[in-house]
């Protein structure tokens, strides 16, 4: 490593939202250590920009919500304001080319047979998602079954109408940033997939805790734990796993750790800021969710970006997965006219074409991201290395909100994660037990968890397969028709 | 990077076949490269021990065969003779705790429905391989559908038997090191699959023929074309492409090329030789070669490795994908006596049980490997990533067997790559035109191609499904009697 020197305890790689939560830990335990960021600023994949058109702007990770009690813990200590993204007027639904305005958490589906598959989708997910511990997903009763198939498997069996998988994929892409056929359907029902500025103010505060202990520009070429070139007593990682590998190790990591780190690649995402002299959509009655469902549009999801005070009119859109790498290559001039192109159909409204000011930024380019918002896990990953994920390496301990058992991939995870290295680390220096290393967070009392409420429908109306038998059709006819239709969907029998 | 001065017109990163083609190929046209190597030895995934059990061994890549003209001509000029593995005696088929010798490719199969489904599977993947350009993989008529699968996927839509199924799964295992549900299935199909030492001599040749111009023990950290930080007008980087994510660049990669290098893992293998008194298995009529189908056996596949004189006899064996990860965990002797263990039971044989050497290596613990035999694509990556493999970046230009259009994964593909990225940068500094760089090369006298010949029946037999159709049943009962079996199998109705 570049810059450390016997004087520290502990050597944090890393200065994002977890590296520093484990710094600050630390430090508040009476230990020096010191944190190494590779770039000129802290934060990692939160990044806020300032300046005038936008007073300021998030570009990374901004959305924090209920249950997410250790990133709002810190958002209090600092006086940081949280506020609700607008969703008072309509949500919209674009597909098929037509806008569709709904309230509430899901775009409504008139078509009963539509809607019994969706309900279904929803409900085999989460039943499947209880049944894999959060701690070891690896563990799960069908664990190798499901890490062996995509998501993209998993909604072709689950998945009767069209409609239903198209939006399953897009809530794939939306979620992880990452398409059905690249993730292990395991890993993405392990994911938690719920969701709600300024959030680089986190970093930066306890950063300023930290003063001259957050060393930046001090890119990690080498980490050597052997004999006598050891400058700090442990190291703790709070990279994305991938990013260890631009690490050179002496000696070697173990081979499933080695392995495991050129395993996890990060998501594909551009996210964009247009900014607009008005609020034109309000006017018009929408929120500014939409949900855009077109092949040829570049933005699958939008969301109110305008200031809580009602200034500096905006809507944030994602780049997702697919799109972010076919769209990379563009400049941004055309990318901004594409993204207000769409916005301007699926509004209705000539107004979104005219923008005063844009901003984005692709994660994909940064090399000390990797891509954003969180590493993904190809099928057969998890199941083959997961327990190496956060197992430490002689003197070397693992953070980043990968290594999260709650809230994996999201800021609240990036604290988790490091707390829990810190505590590892205070462990193996006897300051505290190992029954001390996990612990739980007390809910936030500005924000409490609203419990999430399924209709006794919900929970009970049958799939569209489970309706056809109901129906008395004989089981045999059924099965034969189901089958041929699926057998022609799947294009399962060979064009021999 | 580390150890390069003004003197050097190319710096080359890594010292494997691959590297060093290039530099062979720079200097031989009135260049001054460099080779820059971050372990102590070259040879790359090619390693050569000797000692005085085994005289010496290819602990990584070394087998060659036809159509490898490349490598031959290299083999050639340093005056490396080759010789043909042992496979004069039977091979034997180890599946169902039973062994089966056999003569010929692939083991016989007795049960006529498998037999059909087996040659079906051959040729269904002839036949799609065909279709799949090799220097463009990505632009395959049907590239987007089979990226989005996995081999796994295919195997379940082709195979109809599930002994055929467990057949092709081994044979994934020991072509890519890697489980078909890892894998892309377009990215296997493109993958050339055929196969025949002291492999590493030829890279000890190039790099004494290189001499100073090769450093040992150079790990390279930093790559940094802005300004007047550069050092070499152009560079060569010749390492699997996730190894790329061993430097730090500056500027950053492009969006793309920067997510690419963390999305191709390496395949996971231990290459196990075990050393006996006598070649025991040849006077029992086997001739070393054994295809082990069996869960709990460590080996997939063998091979004899007895020295073309016929001393020191041994058995190279590998523990591929799934059991190289799980067994890694073992001691070397444990892995031993697992090994002796079935090689006793394939063989009918005591003697298997009482090795006088033991020598293996886990490619997955080599940094600066990664793993071998080579880089796979998990499923999506190919289409979305492919392009930008060999494209330069700036005065960046990239080799590796990876990035070859022939044999990619072989000592062959290196050398093409390596030769060919030489050539790239020729063409830059205008000493050769643009239409020189991609070059065929003629046939090797010595070791001259067979011509591959199917044989009328394996060409025109029907498919399973195809012979139920055939046999005159109506096609609605085939039909629902098939479907309604392949949808058991598969589990493709929910079990709502």
């Amino acid at each position: 490593m570049t810059a450390a020197s016997n004087t520290y305890d502990v050597v944090v790689v890393g200065g994002g939202i977890s590296g520093l939560s484990a710094a600050k830990l630390l430090k508040a335990n009476g230990l020096t250590p010191v944190v190494l960021e590779a770039r000129d600023r802290v934060g990692g994949r939160t990044f806020t920009v300032r300046n005038k058109e936008t007073k300021w702007v998030d570009l990374g990770g901004a959305y924090i919500g209920p249950t997410q009690n250790r990133i709002l813990r810190l958002a209090k200590e600092y006086g940081i304001q949280t506020y609700k993204v607008n969703e008072q007027e309509s949500l919209v639904h674009y597909v098929n080319g037509k806008s569709h305005p709904f309230k509430g958490s899901f775009p409504p589906m008139w078509n009963p047979f539509v809607l019994l598959d969706f309900n279904n989708l929803w409900r085999t997910m989460d039943e499947m998602g209880k049944e894999i511990p959060r701690e070891a997903p690896w563990r799960a009763p069908h664990a190798e079954e499901w890490d062996k198939m995509t998501m993209l498997q998993l909604f072709e069996k689950i998945c009767w109408s069209s409609k239903v998988l198209h939006f399953a994929k897009l809530f794939v892409d939306v979620t992880v940033t990452s398409e059905p056929h690249e993730v292990s359907a395991l890993w993405f029902l392990w994911y938690e997939r719920k969701f709600v500025g300024r959030s680089s103010q986190i970093s930066e505060f306890m950063a300023d805790e930290l003063g001259d202990l957050v060393k930046l520009e001090s890119p990690v070429y080498r980490i050597d734990q052997s004999g006598d070139m050891v400058e700090a007593k442990y190291l703790i990682l709070a990279t994305p796993p991938g990013l260890n590998m631009k690490m050179h190790f002496s000696p070697e990591l173990p081979p499933l750790r080695n392995q495991l780190i050129s395993r996890v690649p990060m998501g594909s995402v551009i996210k964009c800021m247009v900014y607009y002299r008005e609020n034109f959509w309000r006017k018009k009655g929408y929120c500014g969710s939409m949900v855009i469902e077109e092949e040829g549009a570049p933005i699958g999801l939008t969301l109110d970006d305008t200031k809580p005070d009602g200034s500096v009119p905006a809507i944030m859109g994602f780049i997702l997965a697919r799109k972010c790498r076919k769209l990379s290559g563009l400049t941004k001039e055309e990318r901004l006219k594409k993204i207000c192109e769409i916005y301007s159909r699926v509004l209705g409204s000539e107004e979104a074409l005219h923008p005063v000011h844009y901003e984005e930024k692709n994660w994909c380019e940064e090399e000390y991201s990797g891509g954003c918002y969180t590493a993904y896990f190809p099928p057969g990953i998890l199941t083959q290395y997961g327990k190496v994920l956060r197992e430490p390496v002689g003197r070397l301990y693992f953070a980043g909100t990968e290594t999260a058992t709650e809230w994996s991939g999201y800021m609240e995870g990036a604290v988790q994660a490091g707390e829990r290295a810190a505590r590892e680390v205070l462990c193996v220096m006897k300051k505290i037990d190992k029954s001390q290393i996990w612990q739980t967070e007390p809910q936030s009392v500005e924000v409490p968890a609203i419990p999430f409420v399924t209709t006794f429908w919900e929970r009970n109306l049958p799939s569209v397969g489970g309706l056809l038998k109901m129906m008395g059709v004989s089981a045999f006819l059924s099965v034969a028709t189901v089958s041929g239709l699926v057998i022609y969907k799947k294009g399962l029998i060979p064009r021999s």
